[in-house]
Order: C-alpha cells, then structure tokens, then sequence
C-alpha cells in the first residue's frame, strides 16, 4: 500500500469530510461577540478524539478581574499523535496551526442559507468558517486520521493548536505559547490557511502582514442635539472627518511622521518569487464588481502591492441616525474602526504612538478624540530558501499538478508569535478558494479542494518525516 | 366672569391637561418609520371632539404607484369653531397650526422611561412628543375647550391643521394647503412651537430657517470584502470621508460654490430685535457638556449665527461593521445623512444642484458616489412690524410677565407653504422649554408651562378677535 492507495480511500471517505465540517460549521463561534467558543472548542476536541489523535483542552489562568469569566482567554485545543515506529533518531515533529473562530456573520441579510447550518449544494459547502478556518482545520485533522487508519502509525511527531480568537488577533496566543512552551515545541508549523487561484493552484505562502487594529472616537454634546444648533455646537462626526482626512491621501498613502521608517526593501530571492505568481485581474474585478484598481496597479506591481503595502483602511463607521427617512440632529459621538496593515520591522505598539502623536500634532486632543488600541500584531516572513519550502511545494505538486510561492500574504496572523516563541519556519497551504467570500456573506468551501488538500497534508507529513532541517544542517 | 377667571378655571384643569397629553404620546407616531400615523390622528381627532371642536380627517388621493398604501401622505387632522356672536362685521380667524407626529426614540436605551408612557414626575411629563409637538398641540386644543365652556362662544373663528410629517419635511403640506385652500383661509396662524427660556420668559419666533436634508451613499465592492485587499480595493468610507471633507471648512463655512449668493443683510428692525434677545451661554453649555462654541462666538454673535448662519450638518454616518471588537472588511457602502439649514432666499432646490455640481466638478461621479435628495423646505420670516406680532407679544406678557421676540428660529417648519398659501402672517409662541430634550431622550413636557400657554392662547384669541390686520389697513 502506498500514497496513492492512501488517497484513493480518503476520495471514498469524501461524506465524513463533509459531516465533520458541518458539526463544526453549526457551532456558532464568533470570537468579536464571545459567542459559543468554549462550545466550539469542545466540538472541536471531539472530532480530533475521534480522529486518534490525544486531546487537551488548555486554558491560560484567569486575569483576576471582578469579571474574570468574561476577561477569561478563550480555550486552546491541543492535539499530540507520537509516531509509535523506531527510527534510531529522534523523530521530527510537525504542527498544524489552526483556529476555531470565525467572522461575525453581518450583514446577516445579504446570505442566502442560514450561515450556521452547512447547507450543501453540489460541490459547495456554504457557513461562516467553512472556508476560514473550520475548512483547513477539518483537512489537517483528517489527514491525520486517515493516514492512521490506512498505515496504523503517523511518519513523524503530529501537534495541533487550535485557537479561538484568531479573528479578533489571536490576543493570547503569544501567552500560549509562552506557557505550553514544551508542549508546542516542533520543527516545523503548517498554518492555517492557504488559497487556491482561479486556476486551482495552490498559493503556498511564507508570510503574513502585521495588523494594528484602532478605534477613533470623537465626542460632541452629551446628548444628541437638534441640529439647528449646528451654528453652536462643534459636531463630533466633523471632527472625526477632518481626522480621517489627515491620515492617508487619495492613494492610500499613509500621512503619519515615521510611518514607513523601518520598512525595508525586499531581497533579491523574495523579488524573484514575487514575478512568478499569477493574478487574474479581470476575474478580481468582476468578482467585486469593481472598475480599476487603487493607483490604476497592474502586473507585478499587483503582487508587489499585496506583499509590500502597508495600509489604513476604514473596516467601520458610526455615528448619529442612521435608520430610515431623516432625522435632524447633532450627534453626540462618533466612531471609526481602522485597521492598518503592517509589514516586516513595523512594530504595532510604535505605531500606534506615532499614530496618536500625529493626531495631537495636528491639533485633536485626547479629550474630544479619543484613540484606542483594540490589537496589534508585527508581521512576519519564513525564509524563502528554507527547505520546508520545498516539502510543501512537492506535496502540493503532487496532488495538485501546480503550486505558486508567495512572499506574504496581505492578511495578518499570529506567525510573529510562532516564530519568534518556537523558532521553526511557517508554511501556508490550504483548501481555500481565493472567491469563497471569506469575512463576508455567503462563505462557502469546494469540497474537491478539501479533499485535495487532506491529501495534500498526508504527503507533507511523509516529506516533512525525511527532511533535513535549516538548523541541523548548519553547524552547532 | 373675565380672562382671570377663566385662568383661575384653567389652573383646576391640570389633571385634565396631562390626561390629554399622556393619551397623545402613549400613540407612537414616528414620521419616519411610518410608524402609527393613521391612528395618532384618530386620536387627535377623538380629543378635538371631545373638547368642542368640529373635526374632519383629510386625506390626499392615492398617488397612484402600485404601492398606493404606503406612498399615501398621511392624514391632516381639520377643526373648526365658529364664532356664533354676531358683530356686525366678518369675524377674524385664527389658525392653529401643529403636527401628530414624533421624531424617533433612537437611541433608546437612553431613556430613563418608556417613551411611549408619558409618565409624570413632579412637574414633568416624560415622553417622545412629550414637548414636540404633542404638548404644544395640546395647550392649543385645551385653550379652545376651556374658552367654550367657560364663555359658551369663542371670540373668533378657530381653525386647527393638525399634520403628520413635520418631522420629515412636511412633505404633503403644500399640497394640502393648496387642494383645501378655502377650508384653511385665514388671517393669522400660531406656529407649532415656542421656546421658554431659563427664565422663563418665552421667545416669540417669527421665522424658521429652510432645510435641505440629503443623503450621499459611496459605493465601493459589490460586497464587504476582506480588508487585506485595501491595497486593491478602493473603499467607499475613504470616499465618502473626502467628500465630506470638500464640503465645510473648520469653521463650518461651506465651500460649495455660490451656497451664499442669494443671502440678504439682515433689515434694520431685524437687526435692533437681535439685540434684545437674551442667552444663557453658561447654562447652554453646561446642558450640553460642551466647553466652546463653534467659531467661539458670543454675546450677540449668538443670536446672529442662529437667525443667519446657513449650516452644513452630518446628521447620521455608517459603514461597515460597528459592532463589537473588530472585524476587518473593506466595507461596499458608506453613507451619510446631511441637513443643510438655509435662510431667506435660499431655494432648496437650486442648493441642492449647486451641492452636486460642486461634488461632480471635484473628480466624484455619479456612479460611484450617489446623491440623493431626501427634503427640501425654503425658509420663511413674518413681518417684524406685523400687528399680529403685538397680539401675541401682549398675551404673552400678561400670562409670562415678559417676553422676547425673535427673528426666526434656527429649526425648520414649513412657514413658507403657509405664507404663500394662504399670504397670513406666522408666529411661534408656545410652551416648550428650551432644554426639554426635543428630537433627544428623555424629552420632557412642564406642567406650569402647559397651563401658561394654553391661558396665552386665550388672551391671543381675544386680541386677535378685535386686532386690524396689516391688509385692512392697507388701501384696497
């Protein structure tokens, strides 16, 4: 029996596959609202039970706030399968990093199924999560029980940490990590995503972009006013206007001193990766029902946006009447949420001072606009010539004919923590179709990439078993 | 028996008062929410019965759209009593002008009590309409009663127009005034409002600035889309914020081209009723929690920037998510609601024009940034030296002790239908103090002032009754 074997009897296993995701798709677990993570978790350590693989639930210890069950860091899932053959030397070990937390679901409207039912249509599967991430997380743990069933034995050391609050910024998961130091240690970790192009090749991505996360709230009157003392009274949701306007100008430059002070310019290998990525312009842009692209972009320099630019963006807004018809008042407050994007050498927690520093220089004061931190998160990028990267291309190859390299990828996850606590290379690779509407209404996955990609993680972990590490080649 | 004793009669009414009002506001009528229209004017027109008063319903025919219910205007409550004493002479008539209908209750978790309650403390009554208009319309009503049963005749004709959209523009009213233009025909009309200082002294108001209240909706993707896109993607709150940015200057000056080429001067007896009016800076600002005023003006800069300021307000804001935490989405639409407050001579039609042109010279286009016309009311001014205005001003001091005049308020109402319509000069005096908490929670209505107004309402019946009109006197 070989890998060939394997993945015929995961295509014949293809219902399971469907039925784990949609037990998890029905556990509602938005992070945002603290909705059902604890539920999920539970939902989640089940699966994993049933799948053979050895599962703890970890808690970090309570804050000691009056509240402390609401201040409590939600639970992480840990799994742990030893591989049981002797080799003569010590075996490696690979961990799966995932989470059980999803996006809220607003604009609740907009779906056409129920978003916490797993309703499946043809080749779709359409829920909250089902792409992002309770999806990947169902092929990395089936992976692992089918090769179980089908060999008896994994062909190295099999960790999994499944997180609840990735939506949100993965808070305490640098805490985790700390704690659970031992228990996560590892030689190399497969995040948690991984996209798949218009074309059905794999996107295998090396790094993420930093997120810093703020909310602006500008405070008028104490109470809503009738709007004809407009004459008198300064209104909030102008002077979060003119705030707005001092941050970025028409092309997304930020307008912030420093800003981009310790960016640094790609190397020669991460340019060379960033001219062989494939982008189907005409097929983004029907997909968002967009004209042009910000800057009139094209070709590499769309790669080179994705992988490089850091940005603000306004994620939400709110201020005063906002229901039908008209209502004719000064509101009292008025708030922006805004998330930036950072990339490598930008720390979060520098340029949120220098964010705020800014704002005073330029004449707002903390009394009338405050600023708050909700997260922040550095970027992070593995090494584009580590060996890793080849394990993860070949199995890719494999099952899927094709694979492209990303330097980064635009969005933003806790690999920071990762590298930095564990010191092992990061690897994305996945399930996820690049239009399967992740963070909006009607998120779906395809059930024929899930299946390839629970094929996929079988032959990483075959790869993986053999590989020389980066640090055991070099001298000690 | 004289006017003393019937304010003697009027005091021992008190219960009866707040009985009447209560029923109103218990009647939720919130214009723009279509919400209990219909059924708050059977309710007006149940009191108006009960107090004497002949009352008719009137509607305007169905405009036809498929729709036909829910584009209907809603019903005018008409009442009439005429005068049965003969004089020998044409009697004069007076118009009572008032509305049934509510702003919204939002933000609602604001109030300390249910809106829709009217619940008394002490000296006050609590509820949304409590004071506008509800408790206006009511010292008008209970002023009409009480003169009839005390007198057994009124002094002049009463006409009542009762409508149900003042807090939406008073859409219909023009079209009512014009197609029962002889029901309504008349020789002076007391406004819905009026103002009662912090001493206590009312604010007779002879104008109302103009209105023109918009909507601006940019659109960006067909649907939310994940934020690490921002560097594609162009957001519409982006949008929206440069936009509004182009609109005022700091000083709340608006930039748009030609806003103020039709603005007179004030006239010299405008100008010396300016310095009259009194205005508690420190009590304004305390009741507002603010510590300066736009453009820090004072003393009489006051009242001139709330007779003549044209205004450029964000009434109402949103995008994206505004719940909990974060969620990071480049959101598809942003919008805003704006009310324009206008003075003399300003149409809000042309302003409106002149708002899009100015947005479409300045690089936004129609596709991407929609524009849309919610209302539009001109504004209005009587005649300062208008007989009628020492009618109201001598009733008023007999009941108050003092009273102010001003020259116009800085709200809106549709005073220019009324005075083109039916060419009669339009005054506000009434029984709202000015911190009451209109258009906000936990608005209020105060007993003592209910009872003061509806006596002044009978001293104004009774002058009027024998006033010459400014027309009389004028050679035919």
């Amino acid at each position: 029996m070989d890998r060939q074997d394997l993945f015929s009897y995961i295509d014949s296993r293809k219902d399971d596959v469907i039925a784990d995701l949609q037990s998890l798709i029905r556990q509602r677990s938005v992070s945002a609202k603290k909705q059902g993570l604890e539920q999920c978790a539970a939902v989640v350590a089940g699966i994993m039970i049933k799948a053979g693989i050895n599962t703890r639930i970890l808690n970090l210890p309570k804050d000691g706030k009056p509240d402390g069950q609401s201040s409590m860091a939600p639970p992480i899932v840990y799994g742990e399968v030893k591989m049981k053959r002797k080799t003569g030397r010590t075996p490696r070990t690979l961990l799966f990093y995932n989470h059980y937390d999803v996006q809220p679901e607003d604009p609740i409207e907009l779906w056409e199924h129920d978003p916490y039912e797993g309703i499946v249509e043809g080749d779709y599967i359409y829920g909250r999560g089902s792409s992002d991430d309770k999806g990947e997380l169902i092929t990395r743990i089936k992976a692992v029980e089918y090769y179980l069933k089908f060999f008896g034995d994994v062909p190295c050391n099999i960790k999994f940490l499944v997180e609840g609050e990735e939506e949100i910024g993965s808070i305490h998961v640098g805490e985790y990590l700390a704690k659970y130091h031992d228990d996560f240690a590892c030689d190399g970790v497969i995040w948690e995503f991984g996209y798949v192009n218009e074309q059905n090749i794999p996107i295998i991505t090396l790094g993420m972009k930093g997120l810093l996360f703020v909310e602006l709230t500008a405070t008028g009157p104490t109470r809503d006013a009738h709007s004809s003392l407009a004459v008198l009274i300064e209104n909030p949701a102008w002077k979060l206007v003119r705030a707005l306007n001092k941050l970025t100008d028409t092309s997304g430059r930020i307008l912030i001193n420093d800003w981009y002070k310790e960016v640094r310019d790609l190397t020669e290998s991460e340019k060379a990766y960033l001219n062989t990525e494939s982008f189907d312009e005409i097929r983004f842009k029907t997909e968002y029902g967009i004209h042009s692209f910000l800057n009139n972009v094209q070709g590499v320099e769309i790669q080179k946006a994705l992988v490089t630019m850091p940005t603000c963006n306004i994620a939400g807004m709110i201020s005063g009447y906002t229901g039908e018809g008209a209502k004719t008042i000064i509101p009292s407050t008025a708030s922006v949420k805004i998330d930036f994007r950072l990339v490598p050498e930008m720390d979060p927690l520098v340029q949120f001072e220098r964010l705020k520093k800014y704002l005073f220089d330029n004449g707002f004061d903390e009394r009338s606009l405050k600023v708050r931190l909700l997260h922040g998160e550095a970027a992070s990028r593995t090494n584009v010539d580590d060996p890793f990267v080849d394990v993860v291309s070949e199995s890719a190859r494999e099952v899927y004919g094709d694979a492209k390299i990303s330097v980064s990828s635009p969005a933003t996850g806790p690999m920071d923590s990762f590298s930095k606590n564990l010191n092992v290379p990061c690897i994305s690779i996945g399930s996820t179709f690049i239009y399967s509407k992740m963070h909006s209404p009607n998120e779906f996955a395809r059930t024929d990439l899930l299946l390839k990609t629970t094929k996929c993680m079988c032959g990483i972990m075959d790869r993986f078993a053999s590989q020389n590490s980066m640090t055991e080649n070099q001298p000690e």
